[in-house]
């Protein structure tokens, strides 16, 4: 799974029918040791309610059909947990409510 | 999932059976914070009838094989919906109808 | 799927025995705006009689099984079509009659 | 399969119900020829008690849920070996002990 | 597939049981036009016996788990065909008995 902050949304009126009521998420991926974002962006659907501006890890692949909310959909990008920390080497380098 | 505009076509008379009577759609990968081309190309099955410079997001992998287009074909990339804006840290970096 | 030339191809005669009789074919990814070759090679099964010096897309991952000749073998990537033209912009960057 | 070292670990309290129970190792990939990190991270979920600072492999993809533990789980990345020792051209790279 | 040289092993005593037994080669990645190494390396499965020094070609994803070696086991990685000789643009870049 892969870091990454959500800094937006995705809009689509006109798309694949399976795909109807799902929130396309707009991502950018981080680096964990100083929290930076890449400048490198995805698109990824919403399984837990994520929202802006919090740290959240995504599955990429097929694995992105395994939540309640892709199972079966053309998915290849599924936000799976929203990050409380981030421990590395024994320090925290991301707490949520800090 | 991966935000890309159509910016061309690719045609083919001999080919997997299969593919037969698909699109196949030239894509260019954007960034979505200046919505520029980031001169990587990729060629995509259309499932929803995209046109030429729309930006789009594209599946890939097996999750390209999930559209009523391309269920059961060798597909690694479907174009799966025609994005209507994308909003980024509170700003709308891309609105179509504008 | 992935724009590509045919530049050679690659023997094995010790070999898994599911790939016995399949043609593995060299490729080298090509930039569709320029049509120059990016110095970035794969080897492909053959699914559709490619010829050397022809321009032909490839499919990666699970859909590379997809193919009369790759179904049920280890294959993460399979030529599926020669291409006849590339349209971008409204220009063709690539003709094969031509 | 892919070599990293463990550096860390991510906490989530809010995820897929699914990856309840899980540990989410942060990984850092190194160059096995000098066993340095690469500063490139990921998020894999354990199947085999691997310990900060600890050589492991993880494998990628739907392959990531073959192990016990990730089983029909959203996950794409599985840490499933504790390396002993790298040999790179007659040259023990690394050992475990030592 | 990708073309690499077999450079090493990788030994696990603590490991998933189901890759008990399975030998775990350090792969690095050439470029079969100069047939340098790239730097870059991958741990894969060996499903033909490969020995040290030999250029072989392994495949990625889900296939990898479609060798007599790997089936149903968590791999990404398979080594699948031994090279005897790479021919690009009509000149044998590798030859195994030369």
């Amino acid at each position: 799974m892969v870091l990454a902050r959500v800094v937006g949304t995705v809009v689509s009126s006109h798309k694949s029918q399976k795909i109807e009521g799902i929130k396309f998420l707009l991502l950018e991926k981080i680096d964990p040791a100083t929290m930076k974002g890449k400048g490198d962006f995805i698109v990824s659907m919403d399984s837990v309610g994520a929202g802006l501006g919090e740290i959240v890890f995504y599955v990429s692949g097929s694995s992105a059909r395994y939540t309640d909310v892709t199972e079966g959909k053309p998915s290849d990008s599924a936000v799976i947990a929203i990050v409380d920390y981030i421990e590395k080497d024994g320090v925290y380098t991301y707490e949520k409510n800090k």
